[in-house]
């Protein structure tokens, strides 16, 4: 089992392998080893086949969604995540889930090229996987995150999703949780409502606005066409949503990941979505969205020096070349 | 002038490029047009020439060092670091200085490579520019960071090293001199001395002891083969040393970076000094040192979403390699 260590210097976390672990050979250094095989995604994949599959929709037009969990987890199914503590040091056993979603069966296509009716039954699994993990007391966060293209970290071209049922809050979450609350506090409004708000009135970061979501370019944005996409209505949690709404994502998505690839000619992405906390199902301070990350710089000394990202594209200036298309 | 921003949702700062920002053919998309030129860190460049030279070293074994202003800085050394606030944006002129360092004549040379006297040169140009950023009230945080290989977000080839003068104390150190604080108001010593301690006792993750320094790797690395070097007498800032530490300092380097270059196959890094802040000179909580980060893995959704860090090699198994040369 992996191990959760916090640093006791820093506010850091890192999910440590204790077995089955890397040598130098099996890192980086070791890229030129690998063997081509079959995608393990792909229709009638013998991966697939014997997987515990956690989820599979088929559509009649013969593209389906399936959930399977990880082959290499990073948390572990089995288990309770049992904090010990030595001198100065935490650690916490990293129990919990690493989840995979095959999110279509075309190996080429991608978020761009997905159909609306792809792209809702991904959404649509997504909730149902959160729903699930609602269920288990061990698991304090889930973390839904999706990685494309060579140097976005995939390890496979098939397009797909992960998901990370963590037994702690990450720090990106908790000081999400922390601004917001504080905010809120002084302001008796949700702070994400309030941008929404601005941006919508602004125009000029704003990238999208559909019935339900607007899509725009942070005012801090970390990286060049860093995107957000949040609901309209006030909400913590992702599977708030109703139907029509989910439709209405679909869309927005589509529509970005288009003008994305078109602008940014196909660009590697991160992309994840912050809920609020699995034991707090409704915060009045806090505005569940998505982020993405096109990868077109490298994160380098100064910003782990920092946590301060040098920004070469103002995102006003993304945002009016995103709609602009 | 670049500015610096404050994202109202999170702890986070980012400086963003308002004028000469980039379209996106010149981000990564366009790196395909990159046109070959003559480095301009190489003997006689006549780029050195023109520039305004801050320091120049000249040994007689015909090797220099030579700190330059960035071509494309940053930081802009003219000016006030103006504060604006507008809703809940907050923004500051990004004034303060972004320096170079050739760190040496060679352009095929690195940290493995460049002789004991050549280290030293290096690390006393630091002092010297630390020194001199001292003098500077608009300027709050001297940060010196280093960038090689590719894949390390290094633009440049030829061994250098870079200094950031900031109008604001950054993020991550911040975290470190509050749970510095935090740790000394309770247990009446400096966490980074009793964690040196610990691990020259434990020696689990130590990889060298020297007379005045530590390497090891920190018990919540959250890199394969991250590393960190530290003094064993308390001090909070990098121009505290003495020249006998100065040459410790740089055998330790000189060692650590030959195993690293050797047991990893020479891997891309990025390494940074976090010193105490320009207004507080010597403070008891907080213990300055180096972080050496080589690039093994990638960062990618669930690192952006949870800002933990999944490491496949354990500290101790990465620090019983080094060790065994």
């Amino acid at each position: 089992m992996s191990e959760l260590r916090k640093d006791p210097t820093t506010r850091r976390w890192a999910i440590i392998a204790t077995d089955r672990w890397k040598r130098p050979g099996d890192l980086r250094g070791g890229a030129g080893k690998k063997v081509k095989r079959a995608c393990p995604f792909d229709p009638g994949s013998e991966e697939i086949k014997k997987a515990a599959v956690y989820l599979h929709w088929e559509h009649p037009e013969k593209w389906f969604v399936s959930v399977l969990p990880n082959k290499f987890p990073a948390l572990s199914y089995e288990g309770l995540p049992k904090m010990k503590v030595k001198g100065m040091y935490t650690t916490i056993d990293a129990v919990g889930g690493h989840e995979l979603f095959v999110d279509t069966p075309r190996h080429r296509a991608s978020v761009a090229t997905m159909s609306l009716g792809e792209l809702e039954a991904v959404l649509n699994a997504y909730r149902e996987r959160y729903k699930f993990w609602m269920q288990d007391d061990r698991v304090k966060y889930v973390l839904i995150f999706k990685n494309q293209g060579k140097g976005s970290g995939a390890s496979l071209v098939h397009p797909h999703t992960q998901l990370a049922a963590t037994p702690v809050v990450p720090p990106r979450v908790l000081e999400e949780l922390e601004k917001g609350e504080r905010y809120f506090k002084v302001n008796h409004e949700c702070i994400y409502c309030d941008m929404i708000k601005d941006e919508i009135n602004g125009k000029q970061r704003l990238v999208r606005e559909s019935r339900y979501f607007i899509a725009m370019c942070p005012f801090a944005s970390r990286f060049p066409f860093e995107l957000m996409i949040l609901p309209k209505r006030h909400s913590s949690n992702f599977i708030d949503m109703d139907f029509d709404e989910l439709k209405d994502l679909a869309q927005v998505i589509s529509w970005l990941f288009k003008r994305v690839k078109e602008v940014l000619s196909n660009p590697p992405f991160n992309s994840l979505i912050h809920v609020g906390p699995q034991y707090a199902p409704n915060l009045r301070f806090f505005h569940w969205h998505i982020e993405i990350i096109p990868r077109l710089t490298e994160v380098a000394g100064f910003e782990w020096g920092a946590g301060v990202y040098i920004n070469p594209t103002p995102p006003e200036a993304a945002a009016q070349i995103l709609k602009s298309g």
